[in-house]
């Protein structure tokens, strides 16, 4: 079961509206995912819409929505044309007593009650305990065996505040799975970074379903990620899941974007750099023979290796980006090259192509002219002024001078310079990205341009205070590199 | 042993400088880390600088650094006079063969050199296994007992690429830790998201030592997290680790802000989120015993909870947030508030104070005249233009011009605005946060800035497609708020 839609929405902060839900939606049934918990109908308006428009979407995966153990809250769920619901009733003396105020047997009344309902309306029932790792287990087992007899079609143990580790995992898993002859799922979350390696344990213990989310997303610290239960099945276990491995990638992207939440550079298997390589030796010793310094090729998950030079950086892995950039060095020169990068490195640089290519340029004491130089720029904005910028270029020492016009300063600056190389080269603006600026307004402001021309492309930089410098150094560094040849 | 500044500074496009490790180093000592491995000696200069200044800062702390089975490495690292050297090995024919190009007996051979050598010039060695996981375990556990036989302190086991499960580490660690009567450490890689879960087994079948980083940052999807299993073991596992926890998450966040690699708002324990509650049902649970939804309570990691509202906001949250903007409402009230949230909610923004306190106004017919107005602003900038800014606002209906330059155009309409309202109020800027912008230049950039007057603190928000005109409506927002008592 995905609860990307449910359980990950209640990031803080995240909404998706009922076309972004769809999107998602479409992407879990693509790749195979069983069932999908697609919200909670009782939300709000918005909310019912969503999961509405998901189950009449006719996809093959089972759509669930998420009810309390109140009639109303079935009704709502019916009203969305569910196919199932995840009935969740609180089960720690904890969440019994202060949350809800009630006492055992009125849990267990109400959600015999709530069960024998949504039966008799004719819905599948997930019936699951909240909080479960800290109730008291022989009244959650009998809790579980009445659930069963009232009809519920599978169980669910909720470790809700991530309390669990593997070995009473195995217990519990072990001890359900035996007693019950429904299947029995695992609800995990990683308060303590033990979500996954749970959902593994009670998996290997009898578990027969898995509450997972896309990039592990979920309230506080998250839910078990999807992407990692998969790959840790087919390729730690050889067990075959059924999912389509090399759209993970893809799934990690689109839910990352529609929800707002980026993804950690270092997350396991979708993070930007699980399949980057920095330092020397290792890239050397990838170069031989992919599987030395990766686990699995990037390709598997529909992604791709990538090769970054830094104060790291080695002869292989500087040879390796020389040649891309169609560049023969000898050994004398590459390593007075590598020496520099390594320099640049030291200081925090992340050194790009168009670092490289200057660098390159100065050991082989090719000079190189810019083509293109920035003179000067100017901009005009504000809140009743259109934004509006002139820049004055020198191409190939001639003058050229444009204005333009944009979204924003930003933008105009951009798109005057854009304008004034125009005749020389199309240039495209394939990726413009900035960092999360923190601090004050003063920060500096790291800005990455992606620009392509005729298919080629590069990635220069701009650091700067002042967002705007910034840019227009990143573009026409990269304009500059894209003109040399 | 901590390795943040070894293999963690090896993520792609990280460097440290001497002073930022130094700092880092400082906050590891502080909180009681036993081993800090500083760097790699050979790597550069710039690298020798930073470990010899760790190294000689008079840490309780012993300072490693990393080294291949060379000669040549073991005298840089003596270089920096560090207490001891991590000294790798390739272990698994993989690596033996494609990356050294030599076989078993000659890493044999130069592990036995090197481990002499190190010990004859003072050094402590912990001898280790690099792809250990991929090794002949009857080749590997001989490779261990000789090295110790040769002088070796304690012995390392990697699982260089992620490739182990907690069934199969149990297994190898009872199996060393029974042969060899040195510490045996695990050292393990997040590639499937099962470090901390391996690492905990490990120590749970005799390993004595972790290596582990501050964030479980490191190459590809990095390392354990340090703050992951020493939670565990302290909280899950009674075991007392040493660690000072109320100073993890300080920790945490001077090696984001140092190493410039941000901490997704899902992670264990330090991530934004963590401790964040936004659904109603916990809220109102949380209001009654702040454990029914959290394992622990965010102070003993040295931080705090913190409540927000979006689509999923219930009565209680919406309650406690009024209650703290100041405001009594009756039921009916709250009911329209609250639905009023979660409109807002379902198109996905997260409500800030200050769109709470309009949504109230609004509510309660409070009419409210905004104090501040922003008449208008022009800015004008250029690389040889001085970012200037001017601004005309209406404050309590007289009029206030002023002007102002700044760092960039961004820094120069804060600063006017600030400068206008200064007679009528001392308004500070506590934080500037802009999301990471990616996509083009007209993106929307979406700016939260939290101001504060006299300690009373408010967020609010502007997104626009300029940067300078969301800066602005954000700060007059929060101005607008911090003047309305």
């Amino acid at each position: 079961m995905d609860t990307t839609l449910r359980d990950g929405e209640q990031t803080p902060g995240v909404a998706l509206n009922a076309e972004e839900k769809l999107w998602i939606a479409r992407k879990l049934d693509e790749i195979g995912v069983s069932v999908i918990e697609a919200g909670s109908a009782i939300t709000s308006e918005g909310e019912r819409e969503a999961i509405k428009a998901v189950a009449s979407e006719g996809l093959d995966a089972e759509i669930c929505s998420y009810c309390r153990i109140m009639e109303q809250d079935v009704d709502y769920a019916l009203e969305c044309d569910v196919d199932s619901i995840h009935l969740v009733a609180p089960v720690s003396d904890l969440h019994i007593n202060v949350k809800l105020k009630k006492d055992r047997e009125t849990v267990r009344q109400m959600s015999m009650d709530t069960i024998q309902y949504a039966k008799d309306h004719g819905l599948i029932v997930e019936f699951s305990g909240e909080d479960a790792s800290r109730a008291d287990r022989d009244f959650l087992r009998s809790l579980y065996i009445d659930g069963v007899d009232a009809g519920a079609d599978r169980v669910c143990y909720c470790d809700t505040v991530g309390l669990l580790v593997p070995e009473i995992t195995r217990e519990v898993f072990s001890d359900l799975s035996s007693v019950l002859d429904v299947p029995v799922a695992v609800h995990c979350h990683d308060d303590f970074g033990l979500a996954v390696a749970n959902t593994i344990a009670a998996l290997g213990a009898g578990a027969r379903e898995a509450h997972l989310t896309i990039n592990g997303i979920g309230e506080r610290a998250g839910n078990t990620a999807l992407e990692e239960v998969v790959m840790i099945l087919e390729w730690l276990y050889n067990y075959d899941t059924g999912i389509t491995s090399n759209e993970l990638y893809r799934t990690s992207r689109l839910v990352s974007r529609l929800t707002g939440l980026p993804v950690s550079a270092n997350k396991s298997l979708v993070g930007a750099n699980a399949f980057t390589h920095e330092a020397g030796i290792h890239v050397h010793g990838l170069l031989a023979d992919t599987s030395t310094y990766e686990p699995l090729e990037p390709e598997i998950l529909g992604r791709e290796r990538k090769i970054v030079l830094g104060k790291h950086a080695g002869k292989s892995s500087v040879t390796l980006a020389l040649k891309e950039l169609g560049l023969d060095v000898d050994n004398a020169q590459l390593g007075e090259i590598l020496s520099r990068v390594k320099q640049l490195g030291d200081h925090g640089k992340h050194v790009t192509d168009s670092d490289l290519q200057t660098i390159a340029d100065t050991v082989l004491n090719i000079y190189r002219e810019s083509r293109v130089k920035l003179e000067d720029y100017t901009i005009v904005s504000g809140n009743k002024v259109m934004p509006t910028a002139s820049v004055r270029l020198s191409v190939d020492g001639k003058e050229v001078i444009e204005a333009d016009i944009g979204d924003g300063p930003v933008d105009a600056v951009l798109n005057g310079v854009r304008k004034a190389v125009a005749d020389f080269a199309d240039i495209q603006l394939e990726e413009y990205h900035v960092d999360a600026i923190t601090g004050g307004t003063d920060a500096l402001v790291e800005v990455l341009v992606k620009l392509s021309r005729d298919g080629k492309v590069v990635t220069s930089r701009g650091a700067r205070t002042d967002i705007i410098m910034a840019t227009s150094e990143a573009v026409i560094n990269g304009i500059n590199q894209l003109m040399q040849n």
